[in-house]
């Protein structure tokens, strides 16, 4: 019986931070995420998405205050961590699919290249979308960054 | 062929109504959540989650204004009564994952009884993970406590 | 293996626009959504949550600027020409789901009407739930509504 699983992530954009999001650096972002880590709302969100299915807590109790060895690890770095202890759980991951939702970066000219760094850290495929809220609400108005995930994980067969 | 659906609720923080969510009680909580029923987001998310991959309305069809029987009704016992109209249907419940969205209750501690009493409710895995919104949103100012959830279904054989 | 996917948005709540959601037209609403097309946010989730699915972009990459000809598309339109592109990438249509997020329109006493239009257009099952925010949130002060979606897609056999 396959599983699936929800996350979703929401990081606050400010002055003087580097943008790293869907595994990827923006370096003429004007504005970054703040946050533990690198706050790569795709990573994380898909983080979450793959906890949930698999059914082992989520990214704070996986790598919050009582794992400091992960403080200030890439959204890369915690996908990659996040696929192996899914796998150790017994699953095979299908497909994660994380949408971003915000203003800024603009994803469309990068999906590949974001597709492709996600998904060899989760080995497995990772789609990224992109959308906006017309304005409204924290990511219309500016004030940060949201993701929306999903994940298919099937049992490993024995 | 499997199903899925998708489902979110939001319900307002307030001053003296207990709190109620994910099943469970958490009496030190300073604030609950106002609404009708016990106003369990995570219970509430799951059910819909249900209807919706099930393909048989939603909370307001099914318990709303035209069943008062249901009125007051408390989220397990929505989640208990959802899972055996889902089943009626023609469905097994492959699982069910909530995310809850928002600055309290702390759910990390108590997840395992949670995702017990939902499951137990459901008759099939529920996981429950948490995140917060860095501050930003209805959750993140704290008006109001969010979830989102998703389930997977199965025809029932013949 | 299956995939799956999913899809969010959101439209701005102007006067003097007709309201186009979910498939259908709401005549009597004293309010509709702005926005290119129709600004069906049901339909326009349940593309990006099919594109999402198959890996092949999102509303912006498939029907955004660099395709003009499908500038005022409604969503239906819309949503058969993703279903066409995502059976085209190699995907049989399992089934969509997706929840409504807002106060306006009351979306119940048309369920079956949405279910159907929307399930014409894509050729597979599209379940349509709705929910509100306690009043909260841009979709709970009546500023916009949003929607949700996730899709199940399984590899066409050969």
């Amino acid at each position: 019986m396959p599983r699936i699983g929800v996350g979703t992530d929401v990081h606050r954009l400010v002055d003087g931070a580097p943008m790293h999001v869907a595994g990827l650096a923006w370096p003429d972002e004007p504005q970054g995420l703040a946050g533990h880590s690198d706050a790569d709302v795709v990573a994380h969100a898909a983080c979450d998405a793959l906890f949930s299915a698999a059914g082992i807590g989520d990214l704070g109790s996986n790598f919050g205050t009582s794992a400091p060895e992960w403080a200030g690890a890439s959204g890369c770095a915690l996908l990659e961590e996040t696929a192996r202890r899914v796998r150790a759980a017994g699953y095979e991951i299908g497909n994660v699919a994380v949408q971003l939702v915000g203003n800024r970066p603009r994803l469309g000219p990068r999906r590949a290249e974001a597709e492709a760094v996600l998904g060899a850290a989760c080995g497995a495929p990772v789609t990224v979308s992109a959308t906006t809220t017309d304005g409204l609400g924290l990511t219309g108005r500016g004030e940060g960054v949201a993701a929306i995930a999903t994940a298919l994980l099937l049992p490993t067969p024995r």
